[in-house]
Parts: structure tokens; sequence; C-alpha cells
């Protein structure tokens, strides 16, 4: 059931030629709660990227390489295109002219920018007060209110009061009076509560505005427990999400307000007279640096997450007569049984057989996914959320006697693999050096894959965290406490996929190198075996074997 | 004999509470005339980069970590200051306030932006109708006027008036009705000319005026012969030097100006009513990617210029009693010897024994230079210009039997060289990814260097052109028909220095990954041994004996 022609009769009579709709929310998040699925339920796509521009008579739905295929079997009557080809600034621009409606509360002010300097004014762009979809939408879920818990300071390492007085410095350094945290990972970070509002991500979707003399939170109060109340302390007030209007309001011009362009809805930007000044979200650069207590809670979560996906793969080996799907609901299943404090799986379960593995998203469906017998190679990519901490972890396994070829592509990945694992490297060092050094093994081949290298990852929080990244574009330095995931991979369409992957803790050495700069290196925190029949040991040096035997040796421990 | 004394006579009654004088000319070169050797007459400084901030009873010397310890020796009654620690802007904005002078043709319009955002209008700064320097100084040698000759297109492989086609077409596409070409080597690649009005590069220092429908070149123009003229055809007018500023004057506000923030002097802002656009030197792009016939021109130089460093190696290996200086000397005499087309050496050669090779910009002094016996390592990097090229080749050769360690560490560097140079990489790769694959090596010992990978090179031109730069910074993509040195070293302070560096030239490979993008490589251009008896066979892999194996068969052919 698709709802197009419905949105499409409410353009008609609305004045405007268009209205552009995303798969987002009013936080901008990855995951997102069932009330702000309103791109599945105008088109029925289900990917987690995209965007639909919706015309009286006709329709487009904009999404990345990895999902057009999906968007064509899924959506009917949109113009399926790839965004990588042509951007959303570039097809709205095409349009030649017209007003477009947007919801203020889903696109940043960066977004508008670029669809302002594309059209180069033939096109318009109009805010509006409610998203039509809104009203269009009967049964839209209510807003998820989870309860709130607190995030323990003996996992968190620092208190709240602690943080805010760092992001208080980083605000006097950039000469900002006030800051507004959208993000909701932010916020839970900073103040130490977790909830469950969206799926994947132990969210409680709440904003924050903190000042020099002040913080306040914007949640529902009912929804805040003693207990945390109690760990926040004085210094941070609790007032109803519906205030916060209020107070940006309130704020003058002599104030000047950090807002951060790039991940604050263009609502916010309209409620205020303050001076704003960009701003990256200060929480972003701090919550990237684990601290010692976060490490080590993140070491112990892997150790019992890698035995329940070594579990899960003894599982896949040795059973007979099962599906992609079924692969996916025992990654939770072992995993729940494993640990009392597991929460929920991180991201939805990548299983895929043979040809389903080299869709680098896919996600095997409810029902009637691949049947896993015969030859071939199953990707498995699954990763949790337990109290202590959040996993994401791939391993590719043979079901029956790998090929040649298949062993060759595997054992070149595992090298890829070990070159970023085992990479010693001064401080200073971006993510782009990080991950060329995996590339470098598969380009020698001829080989590549159309996806980074590396994420940062959250402490119970979000699994693709904001950090340095290891990819080609990843111009910040990776630091030590980083924690990444180091996942290369190689994709044959319509053959098969590989994709090895492991969490690492960036970590010092304790050595300098000759400029007098600190050496830095990886350490592993997923522990989880490779697939012995699918490694050549012919093609990997010594040093490799000995990275390979040290780390199997931790797994024995 | 410097002459501080006097520039801090002429402050007293100046009005101003300082001056600023960087080590560079009008045409911000890097090579610059004696006329332009200001820092020099006033310091005693030789280096090649430096900055003197001057007070009527203090002066400082600001100059990169390569040069610090040469600027104590060589400069008496300045603070010498490490510019990588204290930056120019920051030293001035420490000033706390004050009105400083500058030369307005020595700096750009970001140096000026630089100094006023850090000095937040504490420190202002004063243009200079004259520079005070060209007053004191008696006996400031004239402008050189060297013979400008043609280059042909038989090498350059366009004629002027097809280059001037392709800018032409650069400044549509950024909506620029008029460039202004400042930099002298673009205006001799544009032109397809070359001079001799500064050492070790071939340039024709003149500047360039292109517009939609003419073609001004400002230079004497009895400077200009009777081929070169009939090289250029009607398309191009050449116009004495001062007419240029009549000519930027005369431009109105309705022509769209594009001019180079970052490459152009200050004083050409100055002189014009034009509406000025931010526009790269649209020379610098094109001229990177160098035509076949340039391709095969450097190929061919390349070939007699190996056989030249050879004879040199051989010489240096062979001779008893000689010092850095002797080597310096023969590295041009044998390749004068060789070569009918020789011009002059490309730099001037860095010959450093032992401690003097960790000196990364080393250059033996013409008296007492280190006399070269017994045992040790000598680092040699040399190069030409020839009429059909340029030439840039490092090697590190052993004198007397290697310690352990030294062929260690020989056989590290030699390791990352071969890494660059058997790479292969999609299209899109940027410079900071090809840099990485060298530092890997080294990274992985604890060892580094602290320079660049690799910088472009000119054809009969600079030997440090801006194009692609393999550098952890080189955000630019390396593209087939750039070329490139491939130079990594490894530098123990106080013992010995090691670099190894040839020119490569990047290629398809005619085969395409399996995401669609063409596969690159290099090819070496440069063909000189590598010494044996400084190689470690068991720490290289079998790809790289191999590798080695088919470079040393090319240098028998």
């Amino acid at each position: 059931m698709i709802h197009l022609k419905a949105l499409q009769e409410w353009l008609v009579g609305s004045g405007l030629s268009g209205f552009i709709l995303p798969r987002t929310d009013a936080y901008l998040n990855e995951f997102i709660p069932a009330r702000a699925e309103r791109l599945r339920w105008l088109t029925g796509f289900t990917g987690s990227a995209g965007v639909a521009v919706v015309f009286p008579n006709k329709a487009a739905l904009l999404t990345d390489g990895r999902y057009t295929l999906q968007a064509r079997q899924e959506v009917n009557g949109c113009e399926i295109i790839d965004s990588t080809k042509t951007t959303l600034a570039e097809y709205l621009a095409a349009q030649g002219s017209g007003i477009f409606g947007y919801d203020p509360a889903l696109h940043t002010r960066k977004d508008l920018k670029a669809w302002e300097d594309k059209a180069e004014g033939r096109v318009t762009f109009n805010p509006l007060v409610e998203n039509p979809i809104d009203a269009l939408w009967n049964g839209q879920p209510e807003e998820s209110v989870s309860p709130v818990r607190a995030f323990p300071e003996r996992i968190a390492g620092l208190s709240a009061a602690q943080k805010i007085v760092l992001i208080r410095q980083d605000m006097k350094g950039a000469h900002v009076q006030a800051v507004l945290i959208t993000r909701p990972d932010s916020v839970c970070w900073l103040l130490n509560v977790r909830g469950a509002d969206v799926p994947y991500t132990p969210l409680v979707l709440s904003r924050l505005l903190l000042m020099e003399n002040s913080c306040q939170w914007f949640i529902a109060p009912q929804r805040v427990p003693q207990d945390v109340r109690a760990a926040l302390g004085a210094g941070v007030t609790i007032r109803p999400p519906e205030e916060l209007e209020i107070v940006l309001r309130g704020l003058g011009k002599e104030v000047v307000l950090g807002l951060d362009p790039a991940r604050t809805s263009l609502w916010f930007y309209q409620q205020t007279q303050a001076t704003i000044k960009d701003f990256k979200d200060p929480c972003i650069d701090r919550r990237a640096i684990k601290t010692q207590a976060e490490q080590e809670s993140m070491r112990e979560v892997h150790r019992r997450d890698g035995q329940a996906v070594a579990a899960l793969l003894r599982w896949a080996r040795e059973s007979r007569d099962y599906d992609e799907n079924d692969v996916a609901r025992k990654s939770e299943v072992l995993r729940r049984d494993m640990a009392n404090d597991f929460v929920s799986l991180s991201f939805p379960t990548i299983a895929g057989f043979n040809a389903n593995g080299a869709i680098i998203h896919y996600r095997p469906p409810e029902a009637g996914s691949a049947r896993i017998s015969g030859q071939g190679l199953l990707l498995i990519d699954s990763g949790a959320q337990y109290e202590g901490g959040t996993t994401d972890v791939t391993r590719t396994i043979a079901i029956g006697p790998p090929t040649a070829e298949q062993m060759r592509h595997y054992t070149l990945v595992l090298k890829a693999h070990i070159a970023v694992a085992s990479a010693r490297f001064p401080e200073g060092t971006t993510g782009a050096q990080i991950d060329a050094l995996a590339r470098h093994v598969l380009w020698q081949a001829g080989l590549d894959y159309a996806h980074g290298t590396g994420h940062g990852v959250g402490v119970f929080l979000s699994v693709h965290e904001e950090a340095a990244s290891l990819s080609p574009r990843g111009q910040e330095a990776v630091k030590p406490g980083m924690i990444l995931s180091n996942e290369p991979g190689y994709y044959q369409e319509g053959a098969y996929g590989i994709r090895i992957e492991n969490l690492i803790l960036c970590v010092e050495t304790g050595e300098t190198d000759a400029l007098g700069r600190k050496i830095l290196a990886f350490e592993d925190l997923s522990l989880v075996p490779y697939d012995h029949t699918l490694i050549d040991e012919r093609m990997l040096s010594a040093a490799e074997k000995e990275w390979l035997a040290a780390y199997e040796a931790r797994l024995k421990k």
C-alpha cells in the first residue's frame, strides 16, 4: 500500500510545484522511529537512505547505488534515480523553475544551501509549517517515549558534570555563549543517559541548550526517573520539549549561539534572534576519544559478543536446511541467550549467501530469503547493543569446499584487514592514509570495494558514530582512544561478497619515532575466528602469519 | 657583511614599527634572480625559505625546521624562529600592537589575510610604494634579461595557440572574461618559450593577460626574437612590461578578472577596478598532465641523464681523496660532457656524507665540505635542465663496507620506494593515499621522513611544479600524464641520511577494476642503478625482487 496519490492530490491545491521528502526524522537520525517512516508510508521504499520529490503528476526517488535495485523492486509510480550520479540539488535545479515545499525539521542549512546554489534563483524553496504527510497519514504512530535510564559513570568514565565542564571549555575557545545540542546521541553521551526511542540505538530523543551558567535538557519530565535526576545533579534543568521554542525565542542578539550547520535542522535557525555562529557539535570530537573506563567496558563486551558470533558461525557450518533469515534471527537469539545485559541488535543483521553477499547493504527478507546449501560463501555482518557497549563484526565463511578463486579473494581481503590491524603510524596520520593501506593490497590485484574501510563506533550508542573515518576522504587524524571498524571487502556482482570486519581501538605504543612523534597502533576488540578453509597460506607473508597466530592465540584465552 | 643596521636606521624615521621581508621576488619564484636576494643582503641568510621582521632595535628571522640550524650559523643580530612552530602571522600578532610595512609585490592576498586574521585589528599592515631595501642596497644587481628562446612544439606537443584555446575554455567554465597569469612558469608553458632569468629554471620573467579575444604578453619587445614571434603568431601581442599597469587600470568594473589569490602579488589587486574573482592559475592543472610528446621527450632525456648519474656514482665509488663539493661539481661536469643539450643543473646538487646526509636540504659549502673517506653513506640528490626536459634523481651509496643497520635502513627505504613505483590504483586515488603506501613500510619499523614522498616536475621547466603532490596533505587525484618524484627517505640525525628518488610518470594500465574505474600505475623515468651492497635481500618479498630485476633489466638496454 503506497500513498503517492494522496500527496499528489494535496499538492494540486497547495500552490507548490512539488514536495521534497527525505528519509530522516527531526533529529536527523540514521535509525528513525516508526512515526518518522514517512518515506516508507509514501512510497513503500524500505532502504535507509533516500529522498522523494513528488509532483502532482510524477514523482522521483533518489537513492544511492546500493539501494537503486531495491527501490526499483519496492516502489511503483516513481522514477528511481541514482543519487551518486544525480544529486538532489542537481535534480531540483534541472526542473528549470517552480516552488518546492519542504519540512524545515528534516533538512539542514547545508542541504538548503546546496539546492539554492545549484538552482541559481530559478527554483525556489518554501519551508512548510506542517509536514503534509502528518496530516494525510491515518494511523501514524505516536512519538516514542521509552523509559530513560542512567548510563553508569563507572562505564562512562566521566560524570555528566565533568563532561559539561569540558564542553564549556570548547564553547569558550570558540567564543560562543550558548550551544544547542540537537543530536540525540550527543545529548545521551553528554548526560550519561540511554533510552529506546528508536530501533538499534539506545537513544532518548531530546535536545539540550548549554550556556555558561545553565544547562537545560528538553524532555518530558515524567520520563526522567529519580536515579537519573540524582546523577545529573542541580547543574541540569529538565524542561518540557515544547519550551525549547520559547527559550530560543527569548535569546537576544547579544547572545552568540553555536549551531552546527551540518547537523541542525533548519527549523531551529528560524526560532531565534540570537547571533548564530557555525559551531560543530562539540560532543562529537570529545565522544570519539573513549575514556579508559569505556575502553575497558568495550573490551569486556567484545569478549562475550565474540563467543556468541563464534557459536553462530559453528551453527551455520554445522546446520542443514536453513536460510539467510534464519542466520539473522540466530545472530540475535545467541547473543540474547549468552548475555544478560543484551539490549538489542545494533543494526539489522546482514546475512548474504553467494550473490546476495555482493549486495553491500543486503538485508534478508523476512520470508523467502535464500537457502544456504551446496557450495558458496556466506557473509554475516552483525552487531549488538549491550549495556556496556556496542559491537559490529563481519565474517565470511565457506559453505562446502571453496573454489581457488574464492580462496584467493578471501586471502586478499584478509591481507587488507591485517594491513590496518597491524599498522603502526605516527600521530597525525589521517584516516585516508590508513584507508590506503587496506586498499593497496586489493589494488595490486586490480580489486577494490565501494565503501569506506572503517567508521567510528559508540559505547552503547550509535554503531555508526562520527569520528575519524578510514576512507579516501578521511581528513581527520586517527587518535588514541578512537574506536573504529576495520572492514575491507571484495564483491563480485552476481557471485559472492567477502567482508572481514573487526572493531579496533587506536592505542599508543609507548614508543616515539625519530621525529619525536608518538607511534600509534590498533588493538583488536572483536574476537571471532577467521575461516581457515578460505585462507591460502602461501599468499601470507611471515609477518601476516605471525599477526594471525597472535590474534588466534587471544581467542583461546 | 650584513645590513640590518641600515634598515633599522631607515625604520626610525619611517613611522613604521617594523618591516616584513620575505625571501622571494615579485614573481613569487622558488629560485630568484640576484636582484631579489634582498633577505640575503639584509641578514646574510642563504636558505631558500625565510622571512625577516625588522624593528628599530631588534630583528627576527623565521624559517622552517630544515634551515634553523643554518640560520643560527649564518645570521647575527636576529632572533631565529622555527616557522613550523610559530608562524609569521602568530609572530606578528604577538607583537600586540604596531604598524608593519611590507612590499605588496612580495606577498599574496592569502598572506595578508592570515596576518590580519591573527592580529584581529591590534596590529596593522601598510603596503609600501617602494621596497626600502632597493633604496639602501648599493650595487643591487640589475634585472636579468636573458635571451628568450622558443620551446619546440615538437617537444611541447601543443602550440601556444592550442594551449590558449584550452585556457579560454577554462575561463569560460569559470565565468571570467580575463585572467592575469603572474607566474613565469605558467607564461613559459603557455607560450612555449624559455629563458634564463633565474638560476636552475629556464624562466622568462614576464606576465600575461588573456582575454576572450586578446592575449597580451608583457615583456621587453627587444627580448623576443623573430622565430619566437613567428611561432606565437598574430594571436599574441607583445607589450613592454610597464604597460601592464596601464592595461590593468583600464579594465572597468564590467570585466570579471580572474586572479589566483595564492599565486598573485597583492600589488596587482591594487592596480585595477575590474571585478576580481578568485581563479586558480588555469595553467597549473593543464600543465600537470604532460602531452605524449612531452612524455616521450622526458623518457629520452632521462636515459641520457641516467648514464651521467651512473657514471657519477662509479666515479664516487672508485675515487679517493675527494669531498662533497667535488661530487656536486662532478654532477654538473659529467652531465655537461655527455649531453650537448645540457642547459644547467635543475637545483643545487645535494651531496651529503654521513651526518650531512641527514640534513634534508644540505648543500655542501664551496670550500671545506666534508671529505669522503673511511666508512659511511653518501647521499647524492641532483638533477638537470636539458632542452628536452628536467631531471631530479637521488641515490645513496655505501663508502666502504656498510653496517647491518645501514643496510636495514637502506632496504626499508628501497621497499617504500618500490611500494610507490609498483603501485596499481584506481583513478581518483589521491596523493595522500599513495604517500601512505611508502610511509607504511617505514612506519612498521617506527621510522618516517619529514618531507613529502613526491612533487610534480616540469618539462624543461620548474623541478618543483605544482600538481598532485604525494604527501599526507595531498588531496588531489593522481592522474595519467602526471610526472612526480618518488623519494622516500630515512634520516638519522648526526649519523647518515638515506633517500632514493626516481621521477615517475602516471600511466593507464589499460585495465579497469570491478567498479569500472581505470587502473593506473607508474612508469619509472629515472634510470640509475641502486647500490646492491646496501640491499639486504632477505628483507625483500618475491614481488619486490621481481620489480627490482625488471627495473635493472631496463638499465642494460
